[in-house]
């Protein structure tokens, strides 16, 4: 394998690492994956998060594995077990089925080259869905972001705030809110350390503020990105996002989601079969990760935690792809297929 | 003094004494305030909190004082003090208020007595709003509230809470959506310590979670509190109250907000005339309690943290007062009035 960068993959002559998520910003700390199982704990441990590098990371881990000597039938039973990593995503599963053809048709090494296609691709899908996504940034725009969908959650430079980056480096004055994102505080971690990283101004609020913000004027446009779109044009995000879209649509701001063409999902007709992932009551009753660890609520309290939501297209002001940028109109005559 | 005992406050011989609510529900620690100053401490700290209690304990105080032999040029000080503590909940000036025209009127022995009432009233508020409340509530109801509003905000039963603990001792079955209340986490510390004592059902969300809940139709109305209500019907509460509204609206869900008398402000025209308490930074970038201390962003990250929004009377179903159950055509007569 060649040897590759990113804020949070890299591969040398070492292997396959990635910059664990869950301790950022107090620590910067890069795990070496070896194998199968310690990549689907990587994963599901969101030490690897980000639909769009989730599905990069998988890819390359089975790459190195077929650097190893791995079997055809190992790398295939190995991506099964990948492939069921998280299941909202649909990044995971599409660069899965990718690699699983390379694999069938030209054997591992075919792999290789796919899960390195897969990388790089990501990367060029990033950089044009960010010059796509700063044209719709004016300057001296306030900017409202939810979750972290930066070069934390891609190979390249991110989705919405990917967009937010190459309009800063395009010379345009943004100001960006960063909401928190609980539970597990994507904005408060790691946009914010991104923005940082990026020289771009910054105001971290509780998710519970967007409104408040927006009722006073302050918002100019929200960007998300997307876990999976469905055909319609209904997406699936970081839980939270629907709220904004709602939020957006009472007070005229428009909303837009920022993904590249592999988070469409064309076996899925609408927002609703989009199948969203529950996780544990912990996540909610506190906090943890490298900064610590509390629970603030009483230990045995019922919680419901869905780690995404659903938010009908008609919310959405415009998709922005890596193919360009598409209204509600274009995406009823199809324009994500 | 005579002898009180409510769910966060308590009058005996040895003087008055808080529930310090920071330390919940981690750890029930009874404060003896002393003076003035005690007093003013725990509220700034939100040991106290809750715009009816704020008023009833800062009375109480100066009915402390009154009856250590404070002069009345001494307790005229201590009232312009404690009025002081909070900005935005106009229960604490209220109530100073009456103490202060008591004062003029009957001197130190006039205050006490006034204290006394405003500490009675308040308890007789609750009941009446709780018992107009829990007729909205149907048998098999799930409500969404936030922040805390029971016995922890009033010495009585509560306002929006006290509504619900109402219709479960009237034998309708309930179940609670506590949103968790960042930044400071009264619906997870607070609300969720009530209902357990209350034995009902409940399930702590994160505030981003609500707006996902009502578009599965799980919620089948959202009461709230209130610190401040207008002339109009606009009113400030907790932080994040102004999304639930917005999303009630979407939704169609009944949006109702439950407060005393006490609560309107008459030399208030409309919510933009709310003077909006912002809080420190660092209740945003971390959490801090008796659960323990963290701080997970960065430690210079700049923060918004109002500590209440306001909410159009637009977006109200109806207010439960005291007094009665308003719609938005008795507000628009000057029902409130």
């Amino acid at each position: 394998m060649t040897d590759f960068t990113s804020t949070a993959l890299r591969v040398d002559q070492k292997g396959l690492w990635v910059l664990d998520q869950t301790l950022l910003p107090q620590q910067e700390v890069w795990l070496l994956s070896p194998s199968t199982e310690s990549m689907v704990q990587i994963i599901r441990e969101l030490k690897v998060r980000g639909a769009p590098l989730i599905g990069v990371a998988a890819s390359l881990q089975l790459a190195h594995l077929a650097e190893q000597g791995a079997s055809s039938d190992e790398l295939e039973k190995a991506l099964f077990v990948l492939r069921e990593a998280r299941p909202t995503a649909v990044n995971l599963m599409n660069a899965m089925d990718r690699c699983l053809v390379a694999l069938k048709k030209k054997g591992p090494q075919g792999l290789i080259i796919e899960a390195e296609s897969i990388c790089r691709e990501d990367v060029e899908l990033c950089a044009s869905m960010a010059a796509w996504g700063a044209q719709l940034i004016e300057d001296g725009d306030q900017v409202l972001t939810h979750c972290n969908t930066g070069g934390l959650a891609t190979a390249g430079l991110g989705t919405a705030l990917g967009a937010v980056i190459h309009a800063a480096r395009d010379g345009k004055k943004v100001h960006v809110f960063v909401d928190e994102t609980r539970p597990l505080l994507q904005g408060g971690r790691l946009t914010a350390w991104e923005l940082e990283k990026n020289s771009i101004p910054f105001t971290l609020i509780c998710d519970s503020m967007a409104a408040a913000l927006m009722q006073q004027g302050k918002v100019d446009r929200v960007l998300v990105g997307a876990d999976r779109i469905a055909r319609n044009g209904d997406f699936a995000n970081k839980v939270g996002t629907y709220s904004l879209a709602v939020l957006c649509k009472f007070h005229s701001v428009p909303f837009y989601v920022v993904a590249p063409q592999t988070t469409v999902d064309v076996n899925c007709a609408y927002g609703r079969d989009i199948p969203v992932e529950e996780r544990s009551a912990y996540e909610v009753r506190g906090v943890r990760g490298a900064f610590g660890q509390v629970e603030w609520s009483l230990p045995h309290a019922d919680v419901w935690n869905p780690a995404f939501d659903v938010t009908p297209e008609s919310l959405v002001t415009a998709w922005v792809l890596d193919r360009g940028i598409f209204t509600r109109e274009d995406v009823r005559k199809g324009a994500l297929l």
